[in-house]
């Protein structure tokens, strides 16, 4: 086994919370906030906080809009996050390979 | 998507460390102290702490013995540990397959 199989996790992308994000990112391009909220169940201050990560550490980009006079918050993901996210899939499915050997 | 498919992510196993811990018992059924040690490279605080966690939730048992005059922690998992193991990886593979499908 690689020394580095769990180190080499991407903590920013582990949490469930951000794990949640990426991945609803990844498949439906870009979200507005409500809706990251309410398909995850997440509060608004612990949204908030998880999309600060992400966005601090370049994976997500927020946009301020507004549909008719309503304030939009839209997040989407940036190229850095698509590869991250794609680097953090592939690591877990090294995990789960790793899991699957019979023992030796 | 379900509401509860990051939800249902078992945090008890989640954290890098335990998910490292959990993984090298299930391949290799039983491992000592000092062999999650050096696999995980954490110290012997941390991995401590850990392995607290995986014991009061059930899923590892932690046997003392001797090896000649040298005490040895021997870690196993438990029936329950498999199981939340092997539902853990299962919700995993649930993630990955729903970030695998084309946009709508």
């Amino acid at each position: 086994m690689g020394d580095n199989l769990f180190d080499a996790i991407d903590e920013k992308i582990h949490a469930k919370a951000r794990l949640g994000i990426m991945s609803l990112l990844t498949v439906q391009g870009e979200c507005d906030f409500g809706t990251l909220k309410q398909e995850l169940q997440l509060t608004e201050g612990n949204l908030g906080n998880h999309i600060r990560v992400l966005e601090n550490a370049g994976y997500i980009q927020v946009t301020k809009t507004f549909t008719g006079k309503r304030p939009k918050t839209l997040c989407s993901a940036t190229e850095l996050g698509i590869q991250a996210f794609r680097d953090y899939i592939e690591q877990l499915e090294r995990i789960i390979r790793m899991t699957q050997l019979p023992k030796s």
